[in-house]
C-alpha cells in the first residue's frame, strides 16, 4: 500500500482546521474529536460556528487540546490552515449541501479538503473541477487499493496486539492510540495500525476496511500488519464492530483473522447489556465475550485476550474503580479504563502476555 | 432488490450456450457444471473445442445434462443460442483475451453475454460499443446494488435453512440445490436463495455476496431472505466459505447473522484435514465445526445444526456409506451425501428442526 493508492502520508507542514460546523459537542463529531486528541499534524482551529470563540477542549473535554474555535472557513484559512478536514461523519455517510458549500469555500481558498464520506467527494464535478483549477487536492480517507487479495500465510515479523470489543463506538480506537502513545513513551518501536477514516486521518496511512469488498477484509488487515511491521516492530491493530454485532461481525471476525495477532484487547462500555444499534441483541456477561473471542481466534489461529479494557465514560471515579474491579473478578485479567486511569497496567498485561 | 439493479431476472424463452473453452472437465468450470445440472433456463450447448463431439454429461457425469459439446462460438449460434455465459471462473477472476475474443464474437453474432468476473465487461469499451451497436446486453453476474444497508430487526416472514461449510468449494451451494428440488417436489413453497455468482447463473436473482463492501453482507444477507420470502415460504439460503478459511471467514459469519436462519445444514468434504487454500490452518473434528457454527450464531440468534451434507467425491459407495455412518456417529446428527444417496434423510431431519 502505498500515499497514492489510500489516503497517504500527509505532507510534512500542513496545518489542519477541522471542520465539525454545529456539532462539535455531539458524538458523531468522533473523527474531530480523535485527531485533536491524538493526531500527529498541527490542527490550527476547529470550524465550528455554534461554539466559535471557545477552545476545543472547553468544548469536549476528551479533545485535550487548545485549539481555538473560529466561525467559519474564511477565519480558518487567515489562522493559516492549508487543509480543512471534515471532522463529522453525518448519518448515513452522504454529503449534504451545507458542508458541501463549506468545503467549497475551503477549495476557493486554495486549502486541500479531506474527508471520508460514503460519497467519494473527488466523484463531485464542481468540487473536482474547482481543486483543479485551485492546484489543490481532495482526499478520500475511505479510499482503498484496488489490489488487495487474501491473507498470505507467512509471519508478520512483528508482534501484533488487536482490540476487539463487545460493541461498536465504545472507544476500541482510542484504547490503541493510548496504548500506542505508552508503549513510545516506556521507549518501544510501536506503531499504531488504522483500521478506519479516523484512523487514517490520524496517522496519516491505514485502510478504512470497512469499505472494502467483503472478500478482501482478512487480506486488507493482512497488508495493514505487514506495512506496519516495517515501521516498528510492536504493532497496535485497530479493531472495528463487534462478533455480537448484527451487521458488522463479518468485518470483525475477517480482521481478527486477518491479523496474525499474539494479542487481544477486549474493549467493553460499562453498563452496556444490549448491542447499541440493536437493543434486541443482548450482550452476554464479560467473561463470556472473552471466550467468544478466543473461540472465534482459534478457528483459524489461537490468541488469548490479555486484559480488559473499559469505558466508563458517565461514571464517577469511585463507580469507575468498582467497574474495572469487577470486570478483574470476573474474568481473572487485568482491567482498566486506559483514557480516564492510565495505560501502565493494561501494557503491563499486554508485553507480559506477548512472545520474546 | 431488482432485475435491473442485480444480473436481474432472465428473459422467458433464451438459450443458453456455456463457454468452457477447453476446461469443461476442470473445477475452474463450476459455474458451468451448477448451470447444466440445476439450471432452470435451457441449455443449447456447451462451447469448448477440447471436448466438442461428446455430451456434457460424458465429460462431467456431475452435469447430468444431455447438452452436445460444440467447437466455438459460431456452432453455438448455429444451434439457436442466444445468450453465452462464461461458466469458467479463470484464475484471479480476471478477462483473458481468449476470453474475451469469444465474447467478441458472441455479441457480434448478436447474442447476449454473461459472465461474473472481478473485471465488470460492461466496463470494457470496445465490447460495451460492440453490444450497443448489436443491441444485445452484456450481464454482470457480480453486479451488487448500491443502496445495501444492515440488517433490519424483523422477522422474515419465511423459515429459513443455511448452509455452512467446514471450507470452501466442498459443494455447499449443491447442497441447497438438491435440498430445494426435493421440497419443492414435495409439494412445498421452497426457494433456492443464491449468495454466489452460479448460484445467480443458475437462478436468474440473488448476490453475489463476496462483491459486497464489507460492511453490508449481513444487509445483503438480510435483503436476500426478504425477497426470498416474497417467492415462498420455505428458504434455503446458499452459503459462503467456512469460519475456519483464514481470508474468507469475515463472510460467512456476515451471511451466518443476515440469514434469520432457522436450521443450519453443515456441509463436508470426506477425507479434508485442512484447509485447502491454507494447509496450515488444521480443521478440527467434524462435532467441533458444529459446535463452533451453533456458538458463531448464537452470538447473535441462537440456530442450531440440524444435519451434516457429507461429500463424498473420490470414494466407492461402500467407504462413502461407512464416512456417513461416522460422521453421524460422531456429531449425533442425520448425515448424507445428498448428490450421491438423495436428499431425503437430510430433508426430513431438517423439516423436523423448523419452527412450525
Amino acid at each position: 500500500m502505498t500515499g497514492e493508492r489510500t489516503a497517504g502520508e500527509r505532507t510534512a507542514g500542513e496545518r489542519l482546521a477541522v471542520l465539525t460546523g454545529g456539532q462539535l459537542a455531539e458524538s458523531f463529531a468522533k473523527t474531530a474529536h480523535g485527531v485533536l486528541r491524538y493526531g500527529t499534524r498541527e490542527v490550527v482551529c476547529v470550524i465550528d460556528a455554534a461554539h466559535a470563540g471557545r477552545r476545543a477542549v472547553d468544548v469536549v473535554p476528551f479533545c485535550a487540546s487548545p485549539a481555538p474555535v473560529v466561525a467559519d472557513v474564511a477565519a480558518a484559512h487567515a489562522l493559516g490552515a492549508t487543509t480543512v478536514l471534515l471532522g463529522v461523519a453525518p448519518f448515513g455517510g452522504r454529503l449534504t449541501e451545507a458542508w458541501r458549500e463549506m468545503l467549497g469555500t475551503a477549495i476557493g481558498l486554495g486549502m486541500h479538503v479531506e474527508a471520508g464520506l460514503h460519497t467519494d467527494l473527488r466523484a463531485d464535478p464542481e468540487l473536482a473541477a474547482a481543486a483543479r483549477a485551485a492546484g489543490v487536492q481532495i482526499r478520500d480517507l475511505r479510499a482503498v487499493p484496488d489490489d488487495l487479495g487474501v491473507p498470505l500465510a507467512e509471519p508478520v515479523g512483528a508482534r501484533v496486539v488487536h482490540t476487539v470489543g463487545s460493541d461498536c463506538a465504545i472507544g476500541k480506537m482510542s484504547v490503541v492510540l493510548e496504548l500506542d502513545r505508552a508503549a513510545r513513551d516506556r521507549g518501544l518501536r510501536s506503531v499504531f495500525v488504522p483500521t478506519g477514516q479516523t484512523g487514517v486521518a490520524i496517522a496519516g496511512w491505514g485502510m478504512a476496511v470497512d469499505h472494502v469488498i467483503s472478500d478482501f477484509v482478512a487480506g486488507a488487515a493482512d497488508r495493514l500488519v505487514r506495512e506496519g511491521a516495517g515501521r516498528g516492530d510492536l504493532l497496535w491493530l485497530e479493531g472495528q464492530g463487534s462478533i455480537h454485532h448484527p451487521a458488522y461481525s463479518g468485518v470483525t471476525l475477517g480482521l481478527l483473522h486477518g491479523s496474525s495477532a499474539d494479542a487481544l484487547v477486549l474493549c467493553h462500555r460499562v453498563g452496556r447489556t444490549a448491542v447499541y444499534d440493536y437493543p434486541g441483541t443482548p450482550l452476554p456477561p464479560l467473561a463470556d465475550i472473552v471466550r467468544g473471542y478466543e473461540q472465534a481466534a482459534g478457528w483459524v489461529r489461537p490468541v488469548r485476550v490479555a486484559a480488559v479494557a473499559l469505558n466508563t465514560a458517565g461514571l464517577d471515579d469511585a463507580a469507575a474503580r468498582a467497574a474495572v474491579d469487577a470486570a478483574a473478578a470476573e474474568t481473572g485479567l487485568v482491567a482498566d479504563d486506559v483514557v480516564r486511569f492510565g495505560s501502565g497496567r493494561v501494557l503491563d498485561a499486554v508485553l507480559a502476555a506477548l512472545p520474546d
